[in-house]
């Protein structure tokens, strides 16, 4: 028997019910009951039979999720009413005995936690293979040179396997954040019942220890409300989408025929309708733009949360749309990133002349001045002057001519200047921890598989 | 043939296809491909035969898609394609002609800005509802007393039904957004091919006619790279569903025991799992909860067109979840508010014992003096410390000895300080223009009546 | 007298007082505050003289104000009680009356309206001078090619006039999207009291007149919890900092080596505090990156209002900072497009190389075997075939050979063929309406012209 | 010298200064730049007679800054030209030996990761300090009870204790947060120069141990480009932000006449410019509208971050306001929401009343049935239906007959019944861990404070 008199209107059902989406969170809901399930039997609160009945209706249940072949109702509003449902078709009127001593609102929280667990070590482990793709690419272009940019203007030259780099340092971050978010999943909500606690004597710590939770949450009232653990796996997808969106960057802008450092394979680039030559990053595109979304998903949920009075309400149920999105987009944003790096094929030659351009030596120059004992600011001012008239004339930093070189500054000796524009020293030269010089990229290298193993 | 030598990687075709969420423009795309193989014959672009057997193609193709007969492939990239090819192998080689002077650019804009013109006209119409429901409930409430509250104290008296027109007068500006949003979709992209018009002499008015615009856009570039109008729905959509969190909200709010304003009907509200007296008004949470939602929807698609360079990139492609999410959401949330304003039953005694509470008279009391002379903020002061003087000693204000209250000002007479305190005439004393006194509120009424019509 | 016997907490002024930011809305408070003294003698609340008196306080205020000698006292709460007690300073007793029949709730409300008419005709105005220094430069540069890229590849050529004018038509959109925002501020909330509508008998539609509104709000609970007006500001900004931050982000790129199609001017690019030779886009990069910080204050705006109950709550405080801010950063990135765009040197060299790629010509090819009576869709694939050898042999189209040519197609003829690889005609043949041949493009300018006049 | 001829525009100036904001890192562009200069001696890059002159500059420079004296310029772009400058000014030409070997692209994420780190060590500290304020409430209020609420509706009683817990884990999770969040911010960046690592042998793991750094950032691309701590601390903000607004809005509610569970003390509530009985609870009100701004900032950074191409671009710098006010915003929210704690006076009888509410039970009558061996599920439709009983004839459980009880179930004993409606036995009922009997309540205190020690 129901409290209510009249049925529910169909338009709230389409509103109210979550099946559509939290169907996905069967196994974690199957596990669950069993784990509780052999718990109430432990604790007496229901029988031995009671509990192998129970077990064996869980795994037809699960049989038949596994199978495709669950019978859903027209009616069942969340995957949890449709096991329990199930159960009981199976196993007869015991099935009504394993919501004894759980409520909803402990046992959604609980399967969310888990689900978010698992999805917050696939996150790492995807991280683990992007970074390694970008590891190896780094170690297959260890000294090719391009022009390291700033404000996107040509800067300073690096090596390519440098510039990689920054992004598994980026990635590794992103993995602690997952393990962050992990440790944020490590404690059990069942068996804090709607939110008081429960009238049994219930074992949380057997159940906990069952399902793979260091410790049960220690306030009933947290436990059904917190989805804290949620905004932390968020938050870590979006800083990580953020990265990819960078990446997915820079692969779009250097397949462009005006940088021409790269050349995405054909399994991740596609034509268009009408014009017959293009080949289009639509990968790295999507990359770039699914950022934004994993970002909006974070917002909503903190909206979702925002000024929600204690304890359960039903806007959490807002929680897992959200999630499930990252969690999906994540997952085939940092697959794609994988495969494309994996199959990028960089162009020597069109980055090495991109870096060949001697105005990107001018702090070099200034650098010299400098251990002939001119203090940098006034360096500066020095050089900037002859990259001035070398712009204003058409010509390049080494066409000027000695006269204009010791007018600028009497240290300036015109040979050493001249020497100095040859690119492989701009590049040597680096050679401060974490600079571009050859030695200390191949300490970064070792550095970085060491982090990663 | 295909420019092409290796085929897409399969991880790839789960990021890029568009298949699974694009399906559902089917109508707009057959409907502008009818319009668009007409214009193409009646340009002499392709023959009158050709124009027959597309048109011929894509009624067997609509039909298959009614029924859902339709047999999408599994590289069906997106429901553009699948139409084509579909056309293609019902009418063979003249299908082929289809896409002539047409990109899929200026195609899925076309499809897009079509979809959200229906939208923004469905969502006028189920603002109307709503605000209908609204109105009925404002009349036949018309003089019951509730509290008005700022900061959720309580604060001066109002009628239920001027409560309830103030959400009505939300939904009609909600009316005049969705009304820009739709002048937003005025103007028709198809022709501005990939970017720069099409390489035949079309007639894009013609189509623009046939298909209901106004105007065709003026510049192929921003044709294909414009999604304003979506911008224009979400960002309406978002202001009208934080308008529904508020209802949501005040209903969760009244239909506490605390507050006891109202009673939902059991047709849109649910039971506990575990707690067999739990009424729980789900609906209105739901509400409530959808706005971050909405808000969120709207930020994501700013952030995909930030910094996006002209013209068409991938990146657009992910407009349509947003879009569509949106408006899914924005539909059942204002027909379950519609409902649910039916049926809720407001409870006049506790709204009225409520409303009696005499601290609320504490502005009249003040005004009273002012009519004696006294400066307004004088008389705040002199009322602020009777307050004062009954709250420390538990008591009301109509508990107040005459000694106390001409101790407080000799202005304050008291037999007409207690007449005062007779709840009537706090609310009927709000005579100034859209204030709460009946004859106002009847006014209002038929302001509202006449714009709703 | 106060109701308080305790003094506020340091750390809740702190948190509370607002003066800090609501000081900018002296001039709409002075203003509001006279027409509304004006009113109060006209409908006899208050006395001639005393209008007179406060009137005269007000314009010693006012004058204080502007010459910055306003005496600030530590405990103004916010910039209404701040002119109200120095009304009363400088007026004496009489400064109390100012405040009858008024609450802060509708006086807040009043200033903030009239502050967001203001602001919204002030950013029309801006984008009217943004798109009219565009349209000088579609104008200076009508002629020259550049390629229309989609995907950041080079697609299909067009004029920089054409790509310029797409701009114009989003400001266009950005007009009147600040049109309909100014349209939402034209109802007048003063006369709704702190709620309910006040005790006296005045004249709203009086006040509305000599403020400029239309009309008075016609529900005063409305009147005081509306802030739907600061939403459409910030939405129409929204919107506008997006395109904005497409044309910084596409100046970023086209200043850089790679592209150089474009010279910013000395006076809108800034230098490198180690790096000589740089000369960095910092302003076009700023104009990218503020775009997410409007979009950010309007998801603020939502969220304050999301599940508020009626009526008015603290949190409406929290609409200033993100009002007040989001058109100051509005403001100086118009202005600073402007100045930009007048200063941007293009090179007619450099595009009109990047527009010479003749894979660029591919579509155009296709369609002329369409003339040729070959449905696209085969079209397509011969060219692609075409574009296939040529790219894997490194060559351009116009180096394959008669009999490579004739072997995709027997409609194919070579000499034609070669003709038609021709920079000028691929772009005049875009002949379509809103296409870049140089016809429909001056047809287009006139079109802008118009719009903008 | 500079390699411009042509001076900046005004708005461009009104646009990049960032002095206005930058102005607060001060301290940190002080302590580094020592820290820099030592280092440089040492490695004898620069003589020690120059850095003795560059610290004894610096020191007067930070006696002018903490004086409020220093002569800031008008054409100080940032606080750290400013702080050269001066050096200079005061030093002399060493003062340009200075930004030897450093660029203001490390040199700015060094003052902003020193920042971060003191930032997330206040927050950890004033986390704290509102924990420690809610446990000492816990501790005072064990045993009052009050309803538990799911979806605002009653649903069982818990006590005061208990639910004021709820926010103190809350808290402790944020500290886990701004403690990973500190772990973010130690690795040094300085000394990656402008992208590239420097020309000179530097030590920077010597300027790492005297800036208090685990270790250097080990790529120097990274090192200018990363921003991630500044993520990681503004979620860790919008997370305890939202936290507070939770606990800010429920203080709003429950000091709302109809609950009248708290009473907010008058050194954390204000008045009303026009009621003169009004105690509005401002400060709770703002805690709840403070969360959308956070959450704002850190969408607002990801937006900013979202697809920037490596390395440093101008946009970093719209990572500051967005940081700052993160950081002063939590700062008075934890400050308020501690003295709003500490002054809070909660109504025994009120709360008690609320709780007696006999529906509350509902559960408990189930669980009785279970014990008798009736399934959960069965149990849950026979008091489902005894309320519906109930509430039908306006009647409370304990008002039923012993007929009508035992018509339900033949299991019910209506003395057992009768005596389990007592409030007291239904809180000491929940006996499972983390429940709300007294004995786990304890438990839990001892938890809470030995995790807050």
């Amino acid at each position: 028997m129901s409290r209510f008199s009249e049925p529910q209107d169909p338009v709230f059902q389409r509103l109210n019910a979550s099946l559509a989406f939290d169907r996905r969170l069967w196994p974690y809901d199957v596990t669950q009951s069993r784990a509780h399930a052999r718990m109430l039997a432990a604790q007496r609160i229901i029988g031995d039979a009671d509990r192998d009945a129970l077990l064996e209706a869980l795994d037809a249940v699960e049989a038949e999720l596994v199978a495709g072949a669950f019978p859903f109702a027209d009616d069942d509003e969340d995957i949890h009413m449709a096991v329990e449902r199930r159960v009981t078709e199976i196993a007869g009127r015991v099935g009504g005995r394993l919501h004894t001593a759980r409520s909803r609102n402990d046992q959604v929280a609980t399967d969310v936690v888990l689900f978010t667990r698992d999805a917050a070590g696939h996150a790492t482990r995807a991280i683990d293979a992007l970074a390694a793709a970008l590891l190896d690419a780094a170690e297959r272009h260890l000294d090719w040179p391009l022009p390291g940019y700033t404000h996107l203007q040509r800067a300073q030259p690096v090596y390519l396997s440098h510039h990689l780099l920054a992004y598994v340092w980026m990635l590794l971050r992103d993995r602690e954040r997952f393990l962050f978010a992990g440790s944020q999943t490590s404690a059990l909500p069942l068996g804090a019942g709607a939110l008081a606690g429960v009238n049994f004597d219930t074992d949380r710590a057997a159940v906990a220890g069952e399902l793979g939770f260091e410790r049960v949450v220690p306030n009933s009232i947290d436990a059904v409300s917190n989805r804290d653990f949620v905004l932390d796996y968020v938050s870590a997808a979006a800083t990580c989408a953020t990265h990819l969106s960078r990446l997915g960057a820079e692969l779009v802008l250097w397949s462009s025929e005006e940088f021409g450092f790269v050349t995405l394979s054909d399994a991740w680039t596609s034509g268009s309708s009408i014009m017959p030559q293009k080949k289009n990053p639509d990968a790295a595109e999507l990359l770039r733009a699914k950022a934004p979304r994993t970002v909006a998903h974070l917002s909503a949920l903190h909206g979702v949360l925002h000024a929600l009075p204690l304890t359960y309400n039903k806007d959490l149920q807002e929680d897992k749309e959200h999630l499930f999105d990252t969690v999906d987009t994540l997952d085939v944003c940092l697959a794609a990133a994988t495969g494309m790096i994996r199959g990028a094929r960089f162009d020597r030659a069109r980055m090495s002349a991109a870096a060949s351009d001697d105005l990107i030596a001018a702090t070099d120059v200034a650098d010299l001045l400098v251990k002939r004992g001119v203090p940098f600011r006034e360096c500066h001012g020095i050089v900037a002057g002859l990259v001035r008239i070398a712009v204003d004339s058409g010509r390049t930093l080494g066409e000027l001519t000695d006269d204009e070189l010791t007018a600028a500054s009497e240290q300036l000796d015109p040979a050493e200047f001249r020497a100095l524009l040859t690119q492989s020293s701009w590049l040597e030269s680096k050679v401060s921890e974490g600079g571009t010089a050859l030695a200390r990229v191949r300490e970064q290298l070792e550095l970085a598989r060491a982090a990663l193993a």
